[in-house]
């Protein structure tokens, strides 16, 4: 694909730093940037070979704008799979601004966001799930979900797809070959066979699918909600999470009234650690009971519970409201350091800690990661994390689906052969192996920044 | 000068971008990037000649922190004058730290502010004040404050400072001379020579100590201060000014109580512009009195003093004790669309306008900028900019006034020596030719941002 535009933009953060880097890239970026360097030396763009640095003056007629660095990529070898100059000056939004204005002037147009990613899928560079993985691996900010998007962007999840679709190719082929002889009425494909494949890509399926509630929870954070009666510990136990001074600690019960959100890291992965305001099981009081309903909002919505019980003077009260999300809770049992009668065996669902003396605190936090990711990320090879990817998988299983059913009801190849191509359709929107559509694409890329 | 120690940096603005730089500059860089590193194809650091770009995974043992294009420069060539690499890694945060904190692992440590131009200089690849420049290049806000900077960077005020010590050493060799031949009695260095010279040397110091000013205006915009009764149109005159509705605009007397202040570029020069507080001759309201010191001190500190006058009702009084300050004030008639009677010639210091509706000014803006810039930024080779160059300046300008002295009351050739050392020394710390002190380089650099 060729595009007619030359574009440009800021690919650093904006604002003072040492240096700053403005890309451009199109069929003309050799000579609009050629127009307007100076290099120290002999040198030119032209004679440069690719993946070359020049240092120069970018000028503005006569006058010297700043003096840069150009990285020079040609053609196919560059990011974007046509000729892009990166153009390293002084780190000055001052000087940026001149030296944009100035390749605006000289005919390249400002780029959109993600757009040198867009022309690295639409040149072929990557497919549209790499180029997906390129915005991920830019907003990841834990260990784990850079890692996920690091194998997305090596193809790890394009060659799995790749290898449905495959199977499923293989067998539209079968059955696009019988109904050239369909008046013969002979079955090439063997229905047994057709059977067990079908079922075969519904289980890898199904599994990329069952994938996503992890690949979510790595990506966005996992969602721990901490419940439990006022004053039963839930901000000090937050802040010996943290293992920082966070929430207002104090000995009055109900001095957490907001919602506070925090970020911890357990062995690579974000937990996001939501601590709500303490709950009695009824209360006359108004701003207490919005308390409570965001307490049971937050619960629904969590990926854990961390059900918090003041056992200093003997076990309280639980809470029926929270039985219903038992698979995901664990009880965690607070302030031993003062009932030093209390004794559990720990266990998946149960812990004893003390929240003031730090006691069972690295405990509770490798329990909630085995409950939540555990060996699951190295155990399962792909992890979609995408939304749009499981809306293709699941509009994927339907399809198949369709076809299970259909050759249970021995329909012919005609009518086997609609929906296969919906399903090939829709694995193939993933990595963009089919058409997809303008919107689709401007969604996506819309969510990069700029620059990249 | 060799270093030891390898020192790394963000060099990019901190945030999230579509890329980020990392800079790594010391003499094992070349092996602690090579063993974090894995080059797709066959290439390796040690063989890649300076100025290469090479592809490739920054690797923590077996895992891959991110995919990087590396920028390597050798030696001589490179910025700071020793072996530097510039990862530009995918720009998010997490990364960026991840990267860095490998290196840290690896051996390196992290780079003070400046250390990378501090290096520079000290390898012998830029002067002081050419190093100097460079912070003051990024900083530069305006073209006039860039092109200053620029202009400092490549050498031109190194040079003029060059051939004044160069006149001064060829004095002090002929001094020196006539000491080693003392008992002779012989006169090598011709007194009224000697005499022009230093009056010539004088004229240039001079000269550069007047651009001073100038080079300051430039450098931090030049301050000026909007002076008038209250309801003169002061605020409409700012938004005027900057085309844009900047202060609260109201007919009652006395709304704008606090000093703002708003940046205006003319003609590439950054001006400042002060609003103050109406000022009435005598007021009994407390919090205007304040106002009044207020306007007094903007008016002491200002490069140019717009006085504004309401013509509406014919003129009205003018502040007695804003005489003083004549030389720097420009009168300006404002509400001439009301007074359709009122005539002036426009001069050098008193112009007419109507604020509210737009008349005059350009014409205004065109005159502060004749007042204060005007051709001077042309027409004078070198600026000074730098508070420490003036000193330095200013010292030497003593030394040089000691010197003639010393001629005019026929001091021997060795005491005349010690003022033309002293000389010499002043001069010479301005680019760093002497040994400078570790304290003064420390706040010089101190100044610079990481990464540079």
């Amino acid at each position: 694909m060729i595009f007619e535009e030359n574009i440009v933009a800021l690919a650093t953060p904006p604002g003072t730093g040492a240096i700053a880097v403005i890309r451009v890239s199109g069929p003309d970026t050799l000579s609009i940037v050629e127009e307007i360097f100076n290099a120290k030396g002999k040198k030119n763009i032209a004679e440069t070979p690719s993946h070359h640095l020049i240092f120069g003056d970018i000028m503005d007629g006569q006058k010297s704008i700043d003096e840069v660095l150009l990285s020079v990529f040609k053609g196919e070898k560059s990011y974007t799979g046509e000729n892009t100059v990166e153009i390293s000056c002084h780190g000055s939004p001052f000087i940026q601004g001149e030296i944009i204005q100035l390749l605006l002037k000289k005919g390249c147009r400002l780029a959109k966001p993600g757009e040198f990613t867009q022309r690295a899928f639409l040149n072929g560079k990557m497919d549209l799930s790499q180029a997906e993985a390129v915005a991920d691996l830019i907003a990841a900010d834990s260990e784990a979900a850079k890692q996920t998007a690091l194998k997305q962007l090596r193809g790890g999840f394009s060659h799995d797809l790749k290898e449905l679709r495959e199977q499923l190719i293989h067998f539209a082929a079968l059955i696009e070959l019988e109904l050239d002889f369909s008046e013969e009425d002979v079955e090439f494909a063997d229905r047994e066979k057709f059977k067990n494949l079908i079922e075969n890509l519904q289980n890898e399926t199904q599994k990329l699918l069952d994938s996503f509630q992890l690949g979510n929870a790595i990506k966005n954070g996992v969602r721990v909600a901490i419940i439990g009666a006022p004053n039963a510990g839930k901000s000090t136990l937050l802040n010996a999470l943290l293992n920082e001074e966070r929430a207002i600690v104090s000995d009055i019960a109900g001095t957490t009234r907001d919602t506070i959100e925090e970020s911890l890291n357990i062995n690579g992965v974000l937990f996001r650690l939501i601590d709500t305001a303490g709950i009695r099981e009824h209360s006359t009081d108004q701003i207490e009971n919005l308390g409570i309903l965001r307490s049971k909002e937050n619960a629904e919505k969590a990926d854990i519970i961390l059900h918090l019980i003041d056992v200093s003077e003997g076990i309280q009260e639980e809470f029926d409201w929270l039985k219903k999300w038992k698979e995901k809770t664990i009880v965690v049992y607070n302030k031993t350091d003062i009932n030093s009668e209390f004794k559990i065996q720990n266990s998946k669902f149960k812990i004893a800690i003390s929240a003031k003396k730090k006691t069972g605190i690295e405990e509770l936090k490798q329990l909630m990661f085995e409950q939540t990711v555990g060996d699951r990320i190295s155990r399962e090879n792909t992890i979609v994390t995408n939304a749009r990817h499981k809306e293709a998988l699941q509009n994927t299983m339907e399809s198949l689906q369709s076809i299970e059913k259909g050759i249970a009801q021995n329909l012919s190849g005609d009518l086997l052969a609609v929906d296969i191509r919906q399903a090939l359709q829709h694995l193939g929107s993933i990595t963009g192996q089919v058409e997809v559509d303008r919107d689709i694409l401007g969604t996506i890329f819309g969510k990069f920044c700029i620059g990249k």
